[in-house]
Formats: C-alpha cells, structure tokens, sequence
C-alpha cells in the first residue's frame, strides 16, 4: 500500500481579510507552493479536496470548483467536503485515501471560510446550524452554551475549576503570540484572563475563540514521487476518523468525546504510536473547555486529570512531553471553521520540518498530531505524522 | 487493486414529501438495506459519504452525522460531500477510493435534498448560487436562462430546432411513466410538450426538471466481501470525475461540457469500454438541452448531431443502441439536487440485475453508466457499471 507525505503546506494569517474567497483561497495555495523545493508546477495535482462549512462568501454550490479554477488547478476533480468545524480535517482524510486508492498520485486538502462580512445576524445562523437544530438550537442553545455545560458538567465530575481554564487560555495566547500567522497576537496574564466578561456562564471571552476569516492548503504527494517536490516530506502515518450523536442528551456523558476516542485510537493504531509518542499536536480549542476534554481522550492525560494537565502547565511550549497548540490554537491562532483542520497541519508540518517562526519551535519534534472537532463533536478526525517514513 | 460492487440500493419516491430529512435518509437506507439478500447488518458498514447541496430542513452543519446516526451507521466516519448538483455523483466516486484505498471493505454513498419546505424565494437563492455568481447570477442569469443560453447558442451552430428538445421530453416522460419512483409519472404527447408555457426562451416547462424532494442509498463493498451480500452484484468498472470553469464566458464553447467529456474519457477508459457498449445511462438532464448535449459529450452522437439523435428516437427505450434516462431522467423522475447522482445508480443497479419494474426494462443490459452535473458544469462525475467483473 502507498504511503502519503505532505510536500507543501500552507495558509493565510487568520483574522479579518479584505479580500474574498478566491483570494484567500489563491494566497494559501500559493504559499503552500511556495513551501514545496523549487517551482511547483500546479499541473501535477490530479485531485483536490476543499473543506468548508458554509463558504460566506455568497457563493455556495460548486465553490470548491470555483476555487481550483482560481488557482491554476484546472479540470481536476474537485469537491467540497463538509462537516461543520471539521470539514477539512476530513477533506485531508478523503485526500490521503485517494492517493492510497492508487487514484491520484499529488492530491490537495484545503479549507476555506469567510466570517467577517456575515452579518452578525446570519453569522449567528451559520454557526448555529452544526449543533442539533431539532433539540438544542430551536430550546435556545448556541455554541458558547454548548460546551458551558460540558464544563459545568466536568467541575462537577473531577477536581476542576474555570482556574484550569484560564490556564489553557494563557497558553494559547502565549503561543499566539510568537506567531505571526495568527488572528491573535497578543499575551495575556492569569489575572486578565480570569476576569474576561461572560459569554455563557463559565466560559469568558478568553474561553472563546475569535471570529475568523482564512484559508489553508496542503500538498499530499504518493511516496513514488513526494522526493521529487522535497528532501524534507512529513509522513502522514495514521488517520483515524469517527462521528457520534448531535445531540448532548443522546450522549452517555458530556464530559468527553467519543468520537475524539475512537478517531485517535484508530490513527495512533495505524500509526504504530501512543499518545505519549506525541511531541506537538493540534487541539480543537474551539472553548478552552475543549482542549481540557481533548487532552484526556487523546490520551494525554488520564481521565478526569485534563483540569490538572493544564493547571500544571503541561501542554506549554517545551515544557512537558507534548506541547499542545504550539500555534496558539483556534484560541489565539483562529477558527476560520472550514480552514481549521487543514491549518493544523500547516503548523505540524513547520514543526517537524524545525521550521516554525517565531520562537515557537518545538524541541526535537518528530511526531505530531492534529484533532478537528465538527460541532460540539459530533464528528472528529485525527491524523498522526511522523519525519520518518516509518 | 481491490474491485468494487454496488450491493444495494434503494432510494425514497421523488416528489413532495411530507418527511423531513431523518425520515427520507431512513426511507432510502432501507431500501438499500433490503435490496441486499439475506438480513444486511448496517454495522458492517465502515465508512459513508452523503452528498447534499443545501440539505434544505434547516440543519445545515454536520448533517451527515445526524443522518447516519439516524440509520444504525453508529460511530462510523462520515461526510457531506458538495458539488451542487453532482454532490452524490462525487460522493460516490470518494466511496469509491475509499474502498480502493484498502481503509474500507463496505461503504454507504448517498445523496438527499430537502426542496419542498423552503419558501420560493429561498429555493430560487439555493439553486442560483449553484452558477457563478460574480458574473452570473449578480446580473440576474438563473439556471433556465443558462441552459436557454446554451440551447439557443446550440440551434444558431447546428441543424436543430426546440422540436428536438421536445422529443427529449416526451421521451423521458414516457419512461418517467413506466417509473413508479418518479416524481412526475405522466407519459405527454409532442402536441402538449411543444407548447408549454415559457419559462425562459425557448425552455418552456416541459423542458425544465421539477423540484423535488428525495433521498437515495447505495451500498459499495470490495470485491472479497462483495459475495456475501448478494450473488448478483453490480461491478463499478470506471470512475471519471472533472471540473470547467464556472462562468460560461470563460469556457471556449457553451454547446459543450469539457468536464462531462473529461469525465467520460476517464471513466471508459477504465472501464475498458467505449460509448457504443452502454446499454443504458442515466443522463443529467436538468434541461432537455443538457441531455442533447449529453448525447454528444458522452459520445452516443457525433458533434453536432445530438439533437438528430433524438429526433430519430435512438434513446427510447428499447429503440436504439442505448436507452438514455430509462427511469424518467431528471426531468420526469425529477431532481432531488443533492439525492440524484446515486439515485441514477439507483436505475442502473436494477437495470442490470434485470429488476426495473414497471415495464422499462432494458433488454440485455450488460453496461451501464451515470452522469451527474454540477450547476451548468462546473464539475462532472462518470461512472461505468457492468454485470460482469471484468
């Protein structure tokens, strides 16, 4: 069976773009060309797989087209792949299955999303729409009062409080800050991240990510010919994916995700790893709350002791055995919702390759991970990349 | 490389639908569910695909998940895939690699669309931001007038008049008829066709598909499991998928799809097999000037000579070398957007196991083939099916 590198990787500074969806798809294409050893021809790519929730850009149907053909990928099969905030986690899945078919030899994964010229009105709507409408938006449930009751929920389970949070809030931001790609740049201390106003009682502004535009791309390539775009490929080792129910009452408990579970045990499987293999990875941050239930069900930490994972500082930047959001996370770094998985990848692949800016270098980074969350985790994707082939 | 059999498949009648979408997705799995010999167990199912424009029952994010919850898929990875109108043709060429790709023995590729509860005014916003908008829609061009662009562009270039068109019609909705899944089962004689009331010059409603509502199922499982669901499957022998630029002033012809001829050449090439051996294909005939064009791009007619082609009846069942939209086409058995690319492998998998109902069995079909079109063509899926292996 063919193994899958990533030969190129990159993606716009999330944030508020004056440009559209075509150029922010164009400006993360071409940096991820431009991350490939010598002149990247975009001719090679056979195939390409966009992720998005919405688009927001007026444009809806057939957009992933739209984007190739802005990009010097004409005719390829295209498509866009949708699962709410995961929406490219899975689109790097469907493209690494694709070059393991023996379909395509050079695939692009992608993401896309346009926030900041919704309305705050039809933002709310877009957003809305990836929990359960039936039970949970229509009683009045946003988001923010999603993942409240997960935490909640978690205080009232484990030795936890909003202190833990406020701790994983000031990392993200610590780690934002040395990059320059981020929405977000700026450090802040315990005391102002402790006293945030309230989005939805426990969760602060510094619990929530912020509203992003942007764009990111990623360059797969088959093992026969990834030596022929760098010296320097990152091997996709494991995916693992999974979904579980949309609704929080359906769940047996809502204090962790098992769709987060089954899709790390399947990737780490494949990839003959364990969690404390992990030298960088990726957290769906999308509420602080989120990386605390993400560090227990990827293992980092053991059920119920995510609260003390991040009060002891474990995640933070070489100073444990995982650093955890070395980009600063959706937190810090952003969360333009169709470009967030892919993203995460644009980090991992700097990682490994030693080539993070900013002072944000993880020490001998050999194996990364990446976890994209759809919703409050009704669907999960998890990849494992390693600098060696195996 | 592993071969892939379509196993089952089923799909809800088209039309308007009292359901919402849980209860037509329920409806078409089970279907599929039921097409397969013996007591099938939806936990053997490993991976899905489900392809939908805008879903249209309000839940717009992570559906796909709500979905397969809502069919015994428990846990199992899974997407929505979005290409307009080609959404589920896509869905199921990712089904497809996905079992190429040795991740997946059974997988599920569908397609659903929700028309019916959208107020008109959000229908008409759906269905236009399927073209380019930019140039397109923004100056006012929905799809009618497209297609009504490309149909008068066809008559000005070749020996065709709007009679050839409405030879389509009556041949569709004399199949559509045989069809008890169409939406629209009424045979029309040429006198009545002919003299539809306009709706954009010179599509008059008996060119132009309905609105429906409607789900479709299909089961994909490799070749070495393939046997234990059924003693008849249908063989996937060929996938070709393609995309064009979206805004007709880019392409160098608008009485030609570059990507259904892309796809096409892709698909029989793999396939081993060229136009002459397809005994019945499920043409995308959103507009009777689609079909026509079709006929060409796809190779049943020369350049120039599809609308000869059906003025001389070669696509009635039964009549000529290949029965063109034996279930009624788009057109008569309606479009569903999302639910139509996997519903023509709805028609092919009973055509080729000999089980059309209705009286519109085509005799000895051996070949068949689906053609599934994103907006005005954007983006194309082929694939070829047989009932031998190889």
């Amino acid at each position: 069976m063919v193994d899958v590198a990533v030969v190129g990787a990159g993606q716009t500074k999330y944030g508020n773009h004056a440009s559209g969806l075509k150029g922010m798809w164009a400006e993360a294409a071409q940096r991820a060309f431009a991350s490939i050893d010598g002149d990247f021809d975009p001719s090679r790519i056979d195939e390409a797989f966009i992720g998005s929730l919405a688009f927001g850009g007026s444009q809806l149907g057939n957009t992933a087209a739209l984007l190739t053909e802005h990009s010097a990928m004409d005719g390829i099969p295209v498509r866009r792949v949708e699962n709410a905030c995961a929406s490219s986690g899975f689109a790097l899945r469907d493209a690494w299955m694709a070059i393991k078919s023996g379909q395509a030899d050079v695939v692009v994964a992608g993401g896309i999303e346009k926030m900041n010229d919704l309305t705050p009105e039809r933002r709310r709507y877009w957003l809305g729409v990836s929990g359960d409408t039936e039970w949970e938006r229509l009683a009045g449930l946003t988001f923010p009062g999603t993942y409240a009751l997960m935490a909640r929920r978690y205080f009232h389970e484990f030795d936890s409080s909003h202190d833990d949070l406020v701790h994983v809030s000031v990392k993200n931001h610590l780690h934002g800050s040395m990059n320059p790609l981020a929405h977000i740049q700026k450090a802040v201390d315990f005391e102002k991240a402790a006293n945030g106003f309230m989005v939805a009682d426990p969760l602060t502004l510094y619990d929530c990510c912020p509203t992003s535009d942007g764009a990111s791309c990623v360059v797969l390539a088959a093992d026969h010919v990834a030596k022929q775009f760098t010296d320097t490929p990152v091997w996709v080792k494991g995916s693992g994916a999974a979904s579980d129910y949309l609704a929080l009452h359906d769940r047996p408990s809502i204090t962790q995700l098992k769709a987060t579970q089954l899709a790390s045990s399947r990737a780490y499987s494949m990839a003959g790893v364990a969690a404390r293999d992990i030298d960088v990875a990726e957290v769906h941050d999308c509420f602080t709350i989120a990386e605390v239930l993400a560090t227990e069900d990827l293992g980092f930490a053991n059920r119920g002791e995510g609260g003390q994972f991040a009060r002891e500082g474990r995640g933070v930047l070489n100073q444990g055995d995982v650093t955890v959001n070395s980009s600063g996370g959706l937190k810090s770094k952003g969360h333009p919702l169709g470009a967030t998985g892919t993203g995460q990848v644009v980090e991992v692949f700097k990682q490994l390759r030693n080539q993070a800016d900013g002072k944000r270098q993880v020490d001998d980074a050999e194996t990364g991970l990446t976890h994209n969350v759809g919703g409050s985790g009704a669907t999960c994707a998890v990849h494992v990349f390693g600098r060696e082939r195996s």
